[in-house]
C-alpha cells in the first residue's frame, strides 16, 4: 500500500485549485448556498451520476459536459435541486454554466453544474445569476471550506479530506469535498462529492480511478436505501505534479488509485456519521459469501434493514434480526453455517447463539460511537464491507415534520 | 364478480371450525399466547411460508408436514418464535404436532405449527406442553376471538374476517384470522394468516387458489420491506358445503376464489392500518406501466420508500420523492410522462407540478386516515397497486428502544 500523508485544506490543498462559496439568498438566513471549485489549469475530469431514471436539469447538462473528458469548474447550488422543472429547468442550469465559463473565460462545456434540494421547485436564477461575479471573485486557493460549508444542506458539519501520495516516488495530492449521504433530507436531499488532483493522468485511467474509487466508498454506505435524483461526484485532474503521465496499469497508476481511495473513503465516512439523526456508524463486514457479489449484497441487506438500524440504535444485540436480514437478501445463506461477530466478540455459532455468549460484552460494544459487525457465511471466500448508521426516532422526525 | 356476504366470527364462521386461545406463560403477565384452530372433520389444506432463507423450526416442521395436503388443525405460540435454535428448537416443534394430534387423535402430521416472537431463545417447551390440553379442551365454534388474540404480538387489535359466497349457486363460507405485518417487532415479529373454509374443493385448486389470493393481498402490503423468518399463511378446507367438487378452472372456481380474495384483502388492510406506529393507510396505484411487473415494481418502490413514509407521516405533498422513489425503482420510467394524484387531485403532469395544482386540497386529502396515491406512468397498460402504512416517530421508538 501507498503510505498516505493526511494533509489540512480540503480540496484547495491541491495545488492549483481554488474554491469559493457565497450566499445567493436560495436559502433562507443569508446562509452560504453557491459553491465553485476551479482549476487554474485545464483538467482531464471525470464524474458519475445518479443512477436513478428521474435526474435533475444539473445532472442532464453536467453529464453532456463530461463527455469530451474535460473541465475546469463544478459550479453548486443547495437549498434547490432543480429536478423536476422541465424545460425552464434546463436552461437555468445551462445558463449557470455559460455565465460561470465567461466571467473563468472558459468554455462552457468545462463546467460541471450540480444542484442539491427540494424537488420540482424553480431554481431562482436572478438570485443565482445576481450573485455568480461574487462567487467568481471570491475564488481563493483557501476557500475549500468556504466550498464545502455551501454544499450543506441538513448536515451538520462540513466534510473535507486531502491526502499526499508518492506516485513513482514523487508527492501526488489529492483533495475533496463533500455533502448529505444518500437520500436523507425532506427539502434537500442528495450526495456531493467534489474531488480535485494535481496528478497528470489520462482520461481513461482518471474514470477507471473514480470509480473504483466510488465503488469501494461512498456505494458503500447506506443511510436509508433512498437514492436521490441528483447525486453527483467529480474529480479534476490539472496535471501539475511532477510525475510521468498515468496511462497504464502498473504500480503508479495504482498508488495514485489508493490515494484517491483514501480521499472517497475518509469523506464516506464522516458521510454516514453525519447521516441524519445517527448516533452509531458500523461497518458491516461479510465474510466466507459464496462470492464476493453475495457478500455485497449480504451486507448491503443488513446494512439496509430498518429493524437492524433501529437495532442499533438501541443498542441491543438483537443478532435474530442480523439473521433475518441476511436471510433475506440475494446472497445464499445456510442458516447453520452464520456467525456473528461485534468487534471480536463473537456471539452467533453455526446459527444459534454461543454457548457463555456475553450480551453484556455486546452491549458495552453498541454503546461506541463506531464498530464492526462481523459476520462469517461460512460458504465460501467472498468478502465485502459496508458502512452503515442508525435509524433514530430523529431521522423520522427530520423527515416528516414540516410543511412544504 | 360473486356477491360477498361479510360475516361476524372470523374463522369459526365456517361450518366445522373450532378455535380456542389461552396462556401458556410464555408471554409475560398472563396474556394469551397459544392459538389452535381445528376442522373437526379431515380437511384439504394448504399453505405458504416465508421466502427468508432463515426460517423458524415451526415454518420447517410445518413445511414438511402440509406434502401430504392435508391438516386438521393449527397451533401458533406467539411472545418465542422458536427461530435459529438449532435441533432443540426442530424437536420442541414436532413435539407440539404430536401433543396435539394425541390430544386431538389425529396424525402429528395433521397438525401445522406456527410461532412469533423473539429469535434465537429456546421455546419454553415446558410451559407449553402443560398448557396444550387446556387449549384442546378450550375448543369452541366460538373460540375464533380467542385463537386471533392469542396470535397477537405488539398488535393493538384483532383481526378477523368471514365471509360467504355463492359458489354454483350454493353459499360457501371463510373465514380467517391474521397478526402482524412483515418484520415489524423486536422481539415478536412475523404475519400469520390461518384460513378455514367449509368448500369441497381438491388439494391442486385449493392451493392455487391460496397463492392468487394472498399474491394479490396479504404480498401487496409494505410495513418495513423486512421479513420475518416466520411469516406463514394456511388454509384448511373441510368440505361440509354442498357444492360439487371444485376442481378445474371456471366460474364455480372463480366465485370461490373471490371469496378467499375478499377475506385475505380485508385481512391486508387490517394489518396494514396496524402496522407499528402507523397513523394513514395509502393504497399505491400505479398505472400506465410498461408491463405489470414494472406496476408492481414502481408501486412497491413508492410504498417502501422511507421518504415516502415520513412525507405520509407528516402530511407532506413532497411528490418529488414519489418522483425519486419511481425512478429508482426496476420500472422503466420516463420522467416526463409521470402523472401522479391523491385521490382525485392531480398535482404532477408530464413529470411537473402542473399548473394551479391545490396543494392545500392535497394536504386535506393527506390528514385522513386513509387515501388512494394513483401513479400513472404513461408508458403502457401496466397495472397493480399496494398498500403502505406510514413511517413515524413511534416505529422507531417500538423497535429501538428496549433491552434483549
Amino acid at each position: 500500500m501507498a503510505k498516505v500523508e493526511w494533509l489540512e485544506g480540503g480540496i484547495t490543498a491541491v495545488p492549483g485549485i481554488l474554491a469559493s462559496g457565497v450566499a445567493a439568498g436560495i436559502k433562507p438566513g443569508g446562509k452560504k448556498d453557491l459553491a465553485l471549485v476551479y482549476s487554474a489549469s485545464p483538467a482531464r475530469a471525470a464524474a458519475m451520476f445518479t443512477t436513478n431514471q428521474v435526474k435533475g436539469a444539473p445532472v442532464i447538462v453536467s453529464m453532456e459536459h463530461i463527455r469530451g473528458g474535460e473541465a475546469q469548474a463544478i459550479v453548486a447550488s443547495s437549498g434547490c435541486s432543480n429536478v423536476c422543472t422541465g424545460d425552464e429547468g434546463l436552461r437555468a442550469a445551462r445558463e449557470m454554466t455559460k455565465i460561470v465559463g465567461e466571467l473563468l473565460r472558459i468554455p462552457a462545456k468545462a463546467v460541471l453544474v450540480a444542484g442539491t434540494g427540494v424537488i420540482g421547485v424553480p431554481l431562482p436564477i436572478d438570485r443565482v445569476r445576481a450573485a455568480l461575479p461574487k462567487l467568481v471573485k471570491s475564488l481563493s486557493p483557501r476557500g475549500g471550506r468556504d466550498a464545502a460549508e455551501a454544499i450543506l444542506t441538513t448536515d451538520t458539519r462540513t466534510k473535507e479530506a486531502a491526502a499526499r501520495v508518492e506516485v513513482g516516488g514523487r508527492p501526488v495530492t489529492v483533495g475533496g469535498i463533500a455533502k448529505g449521504v444518500g437520500m436523507i433530507e425532506p427539502h434537500l436531499a442528495t450526495m456531493f462529492c467534489f474531488l480535485a488532483t494535481d496528478a497528470v493522468v489520462s482520461r481513461v485511467a482518471l474514470d477507471a480511478v473514480l470509480r473504483r474509487a466510488v465503488n469501494r466508498s461512498l456505494n458503500r454506505i447506506a443511510v436509508d436505501g433512498d437514492e436521490s435524483t441528483s447525486d453527483t461526484v467529480a474529480i479534476l485532474a490539472n496535471g501539475l505534479a511532477e510525475t510521468a503521465p498515468l496511462e497504464r496499469p502498473g504500480p503508479a497508476l495504482r498508488q495514485f488509485a489508493q490515494g484517491v481511495e483514501a480521499v472517497t473513503e475518509r469523506l464516506a465516512r464522516l458521510l454516514v456519521a453525519d447521516g441524519e439523526g445517527a448516533t452509531h456508524v458500523v461497518e458491516v463486514v461479510v465474510r466466507g459469501a459464496a462470492n464476493r457479489r453475495d457478500a455485497l449484497a449480504a451486507a448491503r441487506g443488513v446494512a439496509n434493514s430498518p429493524l437492524v438500524k433501529t437495532a442499533i440504535n438501541g443498542q441491543d444485540p438483537n443478532w435474530g434480526r442480523i439473521m433475518m436480514a441476511l436471510g433475506k437478501s440475494a446472497a445464499r445463506v445456510a442458516q447453520d453455517r452464520v456467525s456473528i461477530a461485534f468487534n471480536d466478540e463473537v456471539i452467533v455459532e453455526a446459527g444459534v447463539l454461543r454457548p457463555g455468549a456475553r450480551l453484556d460484552r455486546v452491549r458495552e460494544i453498541m454503546a461506541a460511537s463506531e464498530y464492526v459487525l462481523g459476520i462469517d457465511l461460512g460458504l465460501g471466500r467472498g468478502q465485502e464491507r459496508v458502512w452503515t448508521c442508525d435509524l433514530s426516532e430523529e431521522y423520522v422526525r427530520i423527515n416528516g415534520k414540516y410543511t412544504t
